[in-house]
């Protein structure tokens, strides 16, 4: 696509060029609190024991490229998708039956699932559930038609700590700053000018999101009435805090709405449910001011995702301390459930009928068509005819290196690309536990382009890959009966562009493989 | 005056508190571009070397305790500073008168006005003059009266560079959000409220000023016209380059007026005046992008202004080059000369004539009044009944210790103080050409007050002093007679508090020995 369509994109920069986009670059990113906290391993803990420094976060030095129908097609879709993971969250029987499959080989969804039971048996008394999405996708084009027309193809759908809306929607303003300064030199023909650069409300859409679960939540359920408040439960250290801060503050700034951080595992330290209160209010104590206590509406995990958080007994018992909780989470236990890989899997295996019957009531067939195209083939490891055949592509490889085989367990990491499959396989033995653990899922090819990404006070310029995320904000009720189950509000809330050197083979700007990006678009 | 009546300001913390009030002061500001590059000696060059670390620049923790008529009268009686610093800087006979005295003690003082000389004789093509002024002052409570109220006394009079204003509002509005987020303790009585920190309106203002030049420039005099720009002439490498971008970043953004950063170094290499214009414009090629020009409607100078900067007849080439143009100086090198010690030491003389001469046609007596009761004594080292009376002072250890001996010279620093006048005195023998390149100040021993400052990620407590500068705008006409010269603007501008520790003598935020700080008001 792109590399070939605009082989002098980005346009090659003089010295003095060069030298006026990084200053520039890097002075409106720390007046803009486009930041990171540096990492270890660039400042050292005793350089700057507090924690003090801050370096501009990993960004792209100018817009990627993007097909503009991609652009639209992934946020025309946000909606529906948001529905189809509420739709998916709320039935539990079948959430019942898929994690059943599971809970042999994969420790952490059998305790979200156990955490589930536990509240259930109790009873629910929090009927409303936010969802702050992402659905993240390539751009694919079908490699054995030159002039085919590119798509988006899913890669994976976040129904937890989806993060990066903060920064997100400051690379889009420091794009457009850089714009309007005159920091890209022009090309022919001109492709980055304000026309191609969408603004990105990701910022203010999310906080939204969390103010509309804020407001839903009503009245302070104590006695005697409290404050109300948003916590947001993160991970501690948070190196990525500023992207964070930025809905923080825009849900303080412009709603006048109070938030509070709470490390993950200070959970039970810092916040109580009163034993003799049936409604079973969330009471945040927080250290630095004894006495003033506060009632939390809206609970907002940045952390609890990662298998690694949950360090011991007492990390579950804190989740399910929370999950028990009146406070609105984002996400519940049974929407976290909901993004497991496993779910995607199945909806993406062929001949799946799953996502026609969530959305065959709120969606055409023609729209639900649009939906499944997104999806690139996924296929379990196991004895169904899917799995057969997938397991006879793993261990061919001549087939296999047009796939790539993640683990079925959340958290990320160790995908297993291509050629490399097929010796993988071989070392799991005939433990079909073991091949149970995994799925394979068609790799997606896609086009590649260049940019240059500026981290840690170095620019490196190359081939990159970038990988589009379109977030949604969703507020549902769950309930006994048909009738009480309703979709509040529901809205596509902007996007994010990771992009990554084509070399590195891991997502996760976090983790220091990539950049946060801004499209270009272009007609293609 | 605070010391005795609020001896518990500002509240102890406890560790929880402590660690809350630090940590939403170390993100807020990272999230809102209150930041300076780290200086070399916190973080090695080796391990930045392009510069892309970022740090909280040094901010008070609480805001200090002021007296709120200190602070209001300080404001009330800018404009009328800023008036008669705009008089001085038109009174070109007067202005000469002094300097002529000051030729041979002071290279810096002659060069400049050989500066004004050269252009005068060519003839001044720019009849505005734009003033972004300072005044500086401390709180004065006379000390063998108890119960006197307090007052403010100048400590000097910025009309170059005045810088800080870009961070100073973004102090005032940490300081507030920490209030908001109940990071600051209920102390008794209420101290920190709302009603007692006023919002601070500088970076608007000090931008308003600047594009209120911009704009009275009137049309391009190129030809062909060019578009216009303002230039802020800078230090080049600059560590408190934030302060400036929050200008720069307002008039871009709010008024959507260019604004390029031009090191005094470079001027030469990268401005000209085209030699077949009578008009002077003053063209500005932006080394990043070739061929695309700009006429330069605003010179603002935050470089220049200290000798060291001038290192070779280039760098005085320089600024002639600048002054001769017809771009609207900030400020022209009156208005510079007019800032030099030596004036408001002849301004401060006891029985001086020339406050009132000055502001006779455009203030009563007593407003003018007011504005005196603002100097300290200010004295010359020379053969005057003043100057001899002042070296009777200085070189009586008894007398002296109310003292401190200021270097004529631009460019602060090596201030003298109390018992080490005589020795330093002595130290000049009899050589009077040395006694006149001194003036003999009234120290203003203000009274002590606690607080913490955060620097370099390390907090320390203790005694500090307050130095409060109120920011004032003005733009007027110079002209041949009388009728011409006229004041087009001038407001007051918001304000800075700096404050540092009782030990160190010097100000300087930059230089590393205070910090930003803003005022909590009290009633005294």
């Amino acid at each position: 696509m792109a590399a070939s369509l605009y082989p002098d994109y980005p346009p090659n920069l003089t010295a003095e060029q060069s030298d006026y986009l990084l200053t520039n670059l890097k002075d409106w990113s720390i007046l803009n609190g486009l930041a990171v906290r540096p990492s270890f391993s660039f400042v050292s803990e005793a350089l700057d024991p507090s924690r003090s420094l801050a370096v501009t976060a990993p960004v792209t030095l100018f817009p990627s490229l993007f097909p503009r129908v991609c652009f639209e097609e992934a946020r025309a879709i946000q909606k529906a998708y948001n529905e189809l993971y509420a739709l998916i969250a709320r039935d539990e029987d079948w959430l019942q039956e898929i994690v059943e499959e599971l809970v042999d080989v994969d420790d952490f969804i059998a305790n979200l699932w156990n955490i589930h039971l536990t509240v259930k048996k109790e009873g629910y008394v929090q009927p409303l559930s936010l969802g702050i999405f992402r659905s993240d996708y390539m751009v694919h084009k079908d490699p054995s038609h030159a002039d085919s027309k590119p798509q988006i193809r899913q890669v994976e759908f976040n129904t937890i700590a989806s993060s990066f809306g903060g920064l997100a929607a400051k690379v889009s303003g420091l794009h457009s700053h850089l714009l309007s300064i005159s920091a890209y030199p022009p090309t022919a023909p001109s492709l980055i000018t304000k026309a191609t650069l969408p603004p990105n409300p990701s910022v203010k859409s999310i906080s939204r999101g969390l103010v509309t679960a804020h407001k839903a939540y009503g009245p302070s359920k104590a006695k005697p009435q409290l404050p109300l408040c948003i916590l947001f439960v993160v991970q501690d250290p948070e190196n990525n805090a500023f992207d964070q801060h930025a809905l923080a503050s825009t849900i303080f700034e412009e709603h006048d709405v109070l938030t509070f951080r709470l490390p993950f595992h200070k959970a039970l330290e810092h916040t109580r449910i009163p034993e003799d209160l049936t409604s079973r209010p969330l009471i945040y104590e927080p250290p630095h001011s004894p006495g003033i206590i506060y009632e939390v509406t809206t609970l907002y995990f940045r952390a609890g995702y990662a298998p690694t958080e949950y360090t011991s007994s007492k990390s579950w018992e804190a989740r399910l301390h929370l999950e028990r909780s009146a406070a609105i989470k984002c996400p519940s236990i049974l929407t976290h459930l909901a993004g497991s890989k496993k779910i995607q899997q199945i909806l993406a295996t062929p001949s799946s009928p799953h996502l026609e019957r969530f959305l065959a009531t709120t969606a055409s067939a023609e729209f639900i068509e649009r939906v499944r195209a997104t999806f690139a083939a996924i296929y379990p490891l196991d004895g169904t005819p899917a799995g057969k055949y997938a397991i006879d592509i793993a261990t061919d490889p001549d087939k296999a290196k047009g796939y790539v085989l993640k683990p079925q367990r959340e958290g990320g990491g160790n995908n297993i690309y291509g050629l490399k499959i097929p010796p993988f396989i071989r070392s799991l033995g005939n433990d079909s536990r073991k091949y149970r653990g995994h799925i394979l899922m068609e790799l997606i090819e896609p086009p590649a382009l260049r940019n240059s990404i500026f981290r840690n006070g170095e620019v490196r310029s190359g081939e990159v890959i970038g990988e589009l995320g379109v977030y949604g904000v969703c507020l549902w009720q769950h309930g006994h009966d048909v009738a009480e189950l309703k979709t509040l509000e529901n809205w596509e809330a902007g996007y994010l562009l990771r992009t990554k050197g084509r070399e590195s083979e891991e997502g996760g700007v976090a983790a220091g493989f990539g950049a946060v990006d801004s499209v270009c678009l272009i007609n293609v």
